[in-house]
């Protein structure tokens, strides 16, 4: 095991995956921790190569040793995102599903300009969990191989699509001629309780910040509302996480009654 | 405005609230950010000094002045726990319910053994949004009073009562003895959407990584699940907070319709 050696280059290469235009240009991320790249490899993703200390590979099982390099613990502390690195790194590449397939899907989440990257994370997380399809990320929403997006996500970028569009309303065009109904997580509208999904549907998140786009709006079908019963009015309001959790909560189960 | 000014040994005193056992000596805690101190102030939280930099002074409008201390960009950094502080921090004193008025509340939720400060913050959060009466918190539980957690919360601690209690077990033996139904979101149990919940009645939720503790076990009247329906089994999990917003959504449904 750990045959494979890293040229200066590749390690160069490596540590730019630390900044979204090196990313971009490589197609690859980083994913950090023994939980995350266990979950990256037992669902297929593409993995170049994993970076393990020798001191964490006596102590995690990696069966499919072809990608595996041993690093000291201080080359990977100069690639880490983290202040504590638990000695192991993959480096996978990123897939991504072409706009062109999402009329072929059931259900599809959007997000619109959440920038939060532990909020995007748990929302793929709870989408993977829900069984989405696909998110789509509209621009100004944070890039979701982000570090830190990538470690909230737990392996949740492995089991749904993402698509990044360059136009949401333009996409939600499109997918309304397909016969997809829209749906918006708002502060007013239709009770989440009393909320009857169909699908093929396509869901939008907007930020805790700024809500959702305005050229967005006028292609929403029906706008949800998460009720609540606070004491005091105007006390308090829900993470973006949480609403989104909800949310897919009910679209969920009205698949399942469907 | 801003007369007030603080001796070195109350400075230091504010100083030492960054650390659980002088929160817990002085009853007091910090609240940083624009928006945390507004809500703190608004609630009618026990403040006792805003200490505020002239810069964020001018920008933000404080109606009550006789708590205001001016301070440095330098000092405030000095006790800040966040890296850009916003300019603004409140000490404000630290209030608790005792256990023994729990059984007169209707809807209880019980932490046990939640240690990510982002987590139990966002718990509070969601809590104060579906009008919980009173957090407990077991021994094991992350500190509420922790600068992460409050900032998590944005406010939410104003609005939840909190009483920690030494033995989780014995409160929620108390607690039956008073009519409440134990409920406990977990792995396998009653599905989310056809739970029923009846009040009173206190939910116990546990850690991601442990679960709820064994001594609790046994008091547990209905164990609720929240079904996943992703495409690989066991692929993924709910973060905590998700999961803990779900159950809230679904225990405040049943107060709408009970």
């Amino acid at each position: 095991m750990g045959q494979m050696r890293l040229t200066n280059r590749r390690m160069k290469e490596i540590r730019s995956l630390a900044q979204k235009k090196y990313r971009e240009r490589l197609g690859e991320m980083l994913v950090e921790g023994v939980r995350s790249v266990k979950s990256a490899v037992s669902a297929g993703a593409p993995i170049k190569e994993i970076l393990v200390t020798e001191e964490t590979l006596r102590q995690v099982h990696l069966s499919d040793a072809s990608t595996v390099v041993i690093v000291s613990a201080r080359e990977l502390e100069s690639i880490s995102d983290v202040e504590t690195s638990q000695g192991i790194l993959a480096v996978v590449g990123i897939e991504q599903a072409r706009p062109e397939t999402l009329p072929t899907m059931r259900r599809v989440l959007a997000l619109d300009g959440i920038q939060d990257p532990g909020n995007a994370g748990t929302i793929l997380r709870t989408a993977a969990w829900f069984g989405v399809d696909a998110v789509v990320t509209a621009p100004g929403t944070v890039d979701l191989y982000n570090p830190k997006v990538v470690r909230a996500a737990m392996g949740g970028l492995w089991d749904v699509a993402h698509a990044p569009v360059e136009n949401l309303a333009q996409t939600l065009s499109t997918l309304r001629e397909h016969g997809f109904a829209v749906y918006a997580a708002n502060l007013h509208g239709t009770d989440a309780s009393e909320w009857q999904p169909r699908a093929p549907s396509i869901m939008v998140l907007g930020s805790e910040a700024h809500g959702i786009s305005s050229a967005v709006c006028e292609l929403i079908d029906q706008r949800v509302v998460i009720p609540g019963s606070a004491r005091r009015e105007g006390a308090e309001s829900l993470n973006v996480g949480v609403a989104a959790g909800i949310m897919l909560y009910e679209w969920a189960k009205a698949r399942k009654s469907g």
